[in-house]
């Protein structure tokens, strides 16, 4: 039998939207995980340029992955080489060919839940079991050392993610060290999303390769790069999986489009411009925290970084994919239901992406004020 | 287990030609399946102007969706909709998910041997078993109705790639309805490889969903549009696995680029210059036909399409890897081994490409000439 695989819901919401918009309706999208600004000036710039003169075959860029491999060096103090580096077209492939490379079907690989809905369903398309880990607001909904520690059976993989997608949670330097030595203890396999690097609030993160270089680390220009249309990402593996990693990559996917590798590069050069996003993103960060107990909103896990904020909204629903439809289609902000993130307790929770513009989220806190307060009454009589 | 996955070895072969090219040498690429060309003029001002106006964020685009589904009707009396329509960062993703919703793992699928190199790997990659059938000169190397009727037992899949890659050969359409029949006796759903449509010398290539709609039908425009580098390509699925194939593709890969999406739209307006593509690879075929049996390669598919010759090199190795290397190192002609899509018969065989200018290939000839006259009396010093 083929695998059930769930569809976002939020891609529901998301073609909601640009239907309301095609009515003439002003609409907020807040729905999905990508930066409203575009790729940094000079990448495009590159980009007008390759367009004139490059034929765009088939091709990898030696020059990109030796860039990353400093950006290793130079971000993290670790030094990989940059045959451990696999282009991919976005982190979604390269997290396939990392599960592909490091576990056979019907492996155990354990995530937090909620967490980012493609771990599930690309576990489950491969033919993999997820493990989930249930996560609240008590544990800043992250995994614990002590939590991979109570897994019996000890599964072969484990997925950490931070800063987290649905909460921009940061995992402590501390709890990582940590995680990584039950893990060596008990013959786990990390995979370490850090598609969020760059976009964080409390300091840096660290990444899991600082600790651990038989990690396999999933990235991409998607987030911090605001290139997510682009479809460039990367995937880190120790020396062991090169030679699986390589073979799965030209077999399943060949190589990333080559006028975003060049693009990329480019965009490596352009931190005044990408470092101005993240102040913007901070300062709206700011903004919800600051407003959203206003609405009702209370119980929001910490965004250390990313660009989200996943609340509790259990007090108004228990059907997260009907609030957030009708949330849109009175208000025009479109967000997406926790049920994408957490198939058990997202029914009462929706995330907001504030990697928009300042003006459009206190356009969305104007437009959510009255409509968070009719939806309070509504529920108050419910439970009169 | 994890699967053991063969690289391409073209890949090894391609590294060396760039690594001598940046030595000084002239190195003419013949050993991979791409387009010298770039894309289409017209595709490429329309980029230029998207880079400028849009912020390239994760995009589908309903309107190359609906031209696609246009393009069903207009040249193969087909009607699809646009919802059957999976856009996807090229083939390559394409045929993953086309396995991944067909077929469970462990499901046999039935292939011609030679083939291109991803369908194997790519069916071992998720964990299903590849069923060869042998296929040689006699048969134009292509599977026929009486092949996949005679596996015993009956593979629950069955690829069929008309025009093919090694060969260029293209199976007449009376077979091909013979092998619809026959899989409908059988119960053996068919995924078709058209990535080469567009490229036929014997009249234009049928495809599979004139007489089977439950079919998967895999293309791209790396190969007739000349966008290799571009990374998009299309799924066309059943209704039956529309909402499989979707889930598929928003977890495991998410979106195509937005950019290569915009300048495919445009491509499908380019036809005289595409055309013009084409009719340099069937001078440069003719060329070909002509010329390579005075270098002693006689036994060769007729390439009714695409824009490779297959040669038999039996007389003068049993390396191909070893011959191909060779000849790239002392001529500057890189070829692709004939193991990359036959692990049997392979080292005796050897792929060239002729997409590129009809120079390219006259010079390679020149170089040829003399090498393979040197390698025949190589190899008959050695049959004394």
């Amino acid at each position: 039998m083929t695998a059930r695989i769930d569809p976002f819901h939020a891609i529901a919401i998301s073609r909601l939207a640009h239907r309301l918009s095609a009515e003439g309706r002003s609409v907020i999208h807040m729905e999905f995980g990508q930066p409203s600004t575009g790729a940094p000036r000079a990448a495009i710039e590159l980009a007008h340029r390759v367009l004139d003169s490059d034929g765009m075959g088939y091709w990898e860029s030696a020059a990109l992955k030796q860039r990353i491999a400093h950006h290793y060096r130079d971000s993290y103090g670790v030094a990989i080489e940059p045959e451990q580096l696999i282009l991919t077209c976005g982190a979604s492939p390269a997290f396939v060919l990392a599960l592909s490379c490091a576990f056979a079907p019907h492996a155990r690989v354990a995530l937090a839940r909620p967490g980012y809905v493609a771990y599930r369903n690309t576990l489950k398309a491969l033919h993999m079991e997820p493990v989930e880990i249930p996560c609240g607001a008590a544990d800043r909904f992250q995994i614990s050392a002590a939590a991979i520690a109570a897994l019996d059976p000890a599964p072969q993989g484990v997925i950490v993610a931070s800063p987290a997608n649905p909460t921009g949670t940061i995992i402590p330097a501390e709890e990582m060290r940590a995680i990584v030595a039950i893990c060596r203890a008990r013959g786990i396999r990390i995979i370490s999303d850090e598609i969020y690097h760059g976009l964080s609030y409390v300091g840096p993160a660290h990444s899991i390769l600082e600790d651990e270089p038989e990690a396999l680390v999933v990235n991409s220009f998607s987030k911090y790069f605001s290139m997510a249309g682009w479809r460039l990402g990367w995937l880190v593996v120790p020396p062991d999986l090169i030679d699986a990693a390589r073979a799965r990559m030209g077999n399943l996917f060949l190589t990333p489009p080559s006028l975003s590798q060049h693009a990329g590069l480019a965009a490596f050069d352009c931190r005044d411009e990408l470092e101005g996003h993240v102040a913007t993103y901070r300062h709206n960060r700011d903004l919800l925290l600051g407003r959203l107990p206003a609405l009702g909103l209370t119980r929001i896990a910490p965004p250390d970084g990313a660009f989200y904020i996943y609340a509790d909204i259990g007090h108004l629903t228990d059907d997260s994919i009907a609030f957030c439809t009708r949330l849109l289609e009175e208000t025009g902000v479109a967000t997406a239901p926790g049920v994408d993130f957490d198939p058990i307790e997202g029914h009462r929770f929706m995330r907001l992406s504030f990697a928009v513009s300042t003006d459009r989220v206190e356009d969305a806190i104007a437009r959510m004020t009255p409509w968070f307060a009719a939806a309070h009454d509504r529920a108050a009589r419910q439970r009169v």
